[in-house]
């Protein structure tokens, strides 16, 4: 039999393979927090070619992301497949004169998510995440307006890596850096039968439909834990800058490739 | 010592006790379907005292919750404690000539609830809940307009108990039935040296500031499944009633008790 | 209607219960190791008639169990009922010239563990809990022999509470403190129309069928974690002793109480 | 920084990356059945090359496995990392004339697990499984004894995918086919840039050290239930054969691979 899948599993007619090919929409609700680390850690985790800015500038991203896929309608129907929440560290770098983003560690709780990440070179973990999300009545819980804090929290493997908390002072038209800057991935899939990976590249993807609402900045508070599973040790914050709390639409339409 | 806590675990601060004292306040995105079962069978789940509609009139309601407490902040502060989803089914019934609700079985995901449930006698079982929730850009999920469908499904100890989906069609000044019968609980707490409970009393929550955003209405479906541990088969639906998406609030400020 | 359950959900057949009332028996393997506390700190955690032990001893118990019940067959036939992990503290105390055992702080990784133990007294809270298991085959794992390593964890709400991890040296004949000792409960359940809580009593459990397999004993190591859920600070170990790994089984056939 | 990881998350010292490379050892407990079904559906799950067996065979397998490796400490350290729970349909097919098995479906519960598999072609996707553990004490649950029940079920996205159950009746000498057939695998790895994959080819499995405990073997139950995620329907049982309960261990080395 001719068996199809995106990927596995593969079947007749392709429709039980986790991942369906791009284009995915992506529809979020984002907390994030700027901070600096070490130069010197943050070069530790960046691919040859990038460099870390002189500031040491990072950001710690949180999403709690609805989703779509134009070639399998059930991302979009069933809450449990397309919905998930991911957590994020976004090195701020240079390739060449260019400002990129890498993601040296990513944590989301679905599994179409981690696959899906895997194929573009997002280093994706399970994790437990929670994030406050806003409500539009009564005492439960908080809105977007100043005063009111958002927090978020990741853990895996039963230590918690992330936990950050924003408390809304005022509105920004700035886009934070952490929405703006063009990601640099690393796709690896390994061999089974010599050593070298089957694939090692790097990947960038290609964006479209970007979208953002009101941009809520104010104080915000970071710590990165400690795990046996990460090297997250360089990542203590140096300082931490603002906080944000907006929501974030994009679609990925695939990507384009490099040579290591 | 002289050990405190409203719930165990007692301590001397009474801290570490899962649930803090009422008042409770909620604010949640609901989904909602109306349908009839048999009038039989919906007596078999009713407590004395209580009489089904004639019409067996039934709903079941999603419920994406941020909570928080009065006497204790931490459940407002972290996510992962005051947010959860819950399911159910919700019974019209007759209490003499008032017309009340009565809930044979809940699901939810969060420890807190469950606890804070059983102190109600709301008869709070774990599940595993998802829930379409509305987007605000792009292209990854859906927003609270015509066409848009919300689904929301229900799994404990592996099977799919509840199924629904709501198309939304126009917006209703009516509130719906599920959010507006006054709940009558059983509460029950076993003894450990007799065969009669320690607790077994009739509960209405005494319910304070009760707000409802625009009401989304249209066509719906619902499936009940099966499952080995709960008596979900005579809830299987004679008809399916319209669909429901809204946002609630309220606060519980205590409850009144009558004996059996 | 004449609804029935030894727990909520009550129906007319009592079979939607979550919990059937006892005998309850377990078969579990044990994962215990002793340590010392500051006298001070368990003195805080322990009920009116309770006394630390002077030499402040205390245990950390990981158990994976499997269970069953005499009024619901569910249990022992569905390893998703029946089989699950727990993890406690247990102070060594005196009552009157009695050595009894006192747990503070107790999580479970199951629904049914976790409600029991509540109508029992036992705190028990939700937790992610992993435990070696013996292999009889193979290099995938370890056999109960000297120089194996058994390692145990308990995470709470994205905080790893409890890390154990025991090196078998020997085989003991004596029974460890920890599983020996008769247990002091509270039974608490809130009161929804008045501050003072509808049950309040200490309860003992009534023990059958106490069996105990070869107890391996080695050096251990042990580690308390923080956590903004529980009081654990005080339980910091002072001194770490021997830990043990065996298998153990005994049923409950209910319990007595004493008011407070 | 040339960074390094047989999968990601990629760093200096490679000690972040999910998986290590093989040498992987497994020492397990398997529950497994063995079933018949439409030769014409087998096919349609069968890679070119591969023919159903004329009898339709094929078995459900679940396993509880322990887990390690030799370039990564703390898959034997941390129980929750090596151990993990599989199950999985096994299609027994012809490849020329040699019997060889085809795994269309398989569930784990475990991060390294599914990333592990999805490198040898497995087409693991997560899922909740539980299996009857056999107790030595007591009476809380089974021992691997003549009468007892061994029952297992796997659940995947809310719904039961696979439920099995065995009543030992005697042992045997001889191997279970669905332990006895080598595994033919298809390695799929997407592009993000073309529709072609980037990896794509067949893999067997260079396994050493296999061992089999004693084979206890009995009357068996089969359901394989319907989801929207896989395609399963054709796998419904024309007929049920035998259980089986048994300890299985060996060791994964490598593999060879062969293009499609």
């Amino acid at each position: 039999m001719s068996l199809r899948g995106f990927t596995l599993p593969l079947t007749a007619t392709g429709r039980s393979s986790i991942v369906a090919p791009p284009p995915w929409h992506y529809s979020g609700e984002i907390i994030a927090v700027d901070f600096t680390v070490s130069v010197q850690a943050a070069a530790a985790l960046l691919p040859a070619g990038l460099v870390p800015v002189p500031e040491g500038s990072a950001s710690v991203v949180f999403a709690d992301w609805c989703s779509s896929s134009d070639h399998d309608d059930r991302v979009l129907a069933d809450p449990a497949i397309g919905q998930y929440h991911e957590a994020y560290v976004l090195l701020h770098a240079m390739r060449g004169d260019r400002k990129v983003g890498r993601v040296p560690f990513i944590w989301v709780d679905s599994e179409l998510s981690l696959l899906r990440g895997q194929i573009q070179g997002f280093p994706k973990k399970l994790g437990q995440i929670a994030m406050t999300r806003p409500t539009l009545l009564g005492r439960g819980g908080v809105r977007k307006e100043p005063g009111a804090t958002f927090a978020a929290h990741a853990t895996s493997h039963g230590r918690r890596v992330l936990t950050v908390g924003v408390q809304i002072a005022s509105t920004s038209d700035r886009l934070p850096r952490a929405a703006s800057l063009p990601l640099i991935h690393t796709r690896v899939f390994p061999s089974i039968d010599r050593p070298a990976p089957a694939v090692h590249e790097l990947q960038i993807g290609t964006i479209d439909g970007f979208a953002c609402g009101p941009i809520h900045v104010g104080p915000a508070k970071l710590e990165i834990g400690k795990t046996e599973y990460e090297e997250l040790e360089g990542l203590a914050p140096r300082s931490v800058g603002s906080g944000y709390v907006f929501s974030m639409a994009f679609s990925v339409l695939g990507g384009t490739v490099e040579p290591i």
